[in-house]
């Protein structure tokens, strides 16, 4: 299988390029619209034909590539459901599976950073977007966001993984690029060491993080799959 | 929206064209591998773009032309995870939603007839597979079916619809084409009149159905989508 961790300095953001070796057929997991050209080359450069765009969520950070990689890539655009996303062409729900020659992803409802947010296991491989991140998790004072939601989704829907299982998160700040879900179960600064969730709750209360600086561009570009032209994170 | 009714007269089967007018992407719904060549006329014929076939269910009695529209369409296998099938490219769970241009799909999980059935609601139509038929429902009795369970799918995902909502069944014995979910909430002869979760039990238990004619050449070449030559209902 085809595999590349892309990062994206101003946002932090991870992406990742994934594909069939027989096939040819790929799959992008949160792409961010400023670097298309990026993927774009990427794609003729291997030979690849991109099926999917998954995002693990509507971002609040940056813009999704989703729609500018319909338009030059022919992809479809994925997302949960609970999104309110319009412009997604599959909206799935806990448990979907989409087959893309060898690579089989089951979408894994994690909500709690957002009420739409999915983390996707492929192979021993997990893409958490920012519901589990490196040592920490995402905030849940925005977008629907609950503490207790989201102890349990980590606890009932990642942490239940193998230990061995890679964790590939939404971002770092750090250069960190990946864990496995047994270290974090461990060692997770928030989560990790039998946190409780009462515990989780009330660190979480405690946070006092600033108003996210791109949100008002963010939300209402992702909401409409990121747009065409002239927005995107680095605006 | 296109909109078409087709009929597959050895196995009862009907399937259901529908397509988006704008962007001329359509889907297929239960397709039967026989009838292969009058699908490829139509989507000639037309101009039309096959996107999805949707199966309801593994089914018994007629052998999927999934993989013959994989094959000569392009086209992407949907069924429900339970499935078991290991050739579907999509392979959802309750409530995931599929948009093919003006066409949004709705599957809503329906166990009962078998483990894995899904309805597909379009708009103010749903297609029940052999979940709800008119004036009946599916035999319970094969493939993981149960009584209990399909009643409480007919009655909290599709009898909870609204009324007016057109059903069209997978099959139909006597030449009827379409029904509605008031009609079949009041009237169906094994689940409407106010029928008790028990009574419908009872009923089906003593059924006596003979073996499904077709269900030893049917469901090994559905595990498969269907087999792409020389196997189909009418052999």
């Amino acid at each position: 299988m085809f595999f590349k961790q892309l990062f994206e300095p101003e946002s932090s953001t991870y992406t990742y390029l994934l594909a069939c070796e027989h096939t040819k057929q790929a799959i992008l997991i949160d792409p961010v619209a400023s670097e298309i050209d990026v993927y774009m080359d990427l794609l003729e450069q291997h030979d690849l034909s991109l099926v999917y765009s998954l995002d693990t969520h509507v971002h609040a950070d940056h813009v999704t590539g989703a729609k500018l990689l319909k338009e030059r890539a022919g992809s479809k655009a994925v997302l949960h459901r609970n999104s309110g996303v319009s412009c997604g062409d599959i909206l799935v729900t806990d448990g979907c599976l989409l087959r893309i020659g060898e690579i089989e992803v089951e979408a894994r409802y994690t909500p709690g950073h957002t009420n739409a947010c999915t983390s996707y296991v492929i192979d021993n491989m997990v893409f958490t977007g920012d519901a589990l991140l490196i040592d920490g998790c995402g905030r849940t004072d925005f977008q629907e966001g609950n503490s207790g939601t989201l102890y349990d989704s980590i606890h009932n829907q990642l942490f239940t993984l193998p230990a061995e299982t890679i964790v590939y998160p939404g971002h770092d700040y750090k250069g960190r690029t990946q864990s496995t879900i047994g270290h974090e179960r461990e060692s997770n600064a928030r989560l990790g060491n039998n946190q409780t969730r009462e515990g989780f709750i009330e660190l979480m209360k405690n946070l006092d993080l600033p108003y996210p600086a791109k949100i008002d561009i963010a939300l209402p570009a992702n909401k409409a799959c990121g747009t065409t032209v002239n927005v995107n994170a680095k605006k």
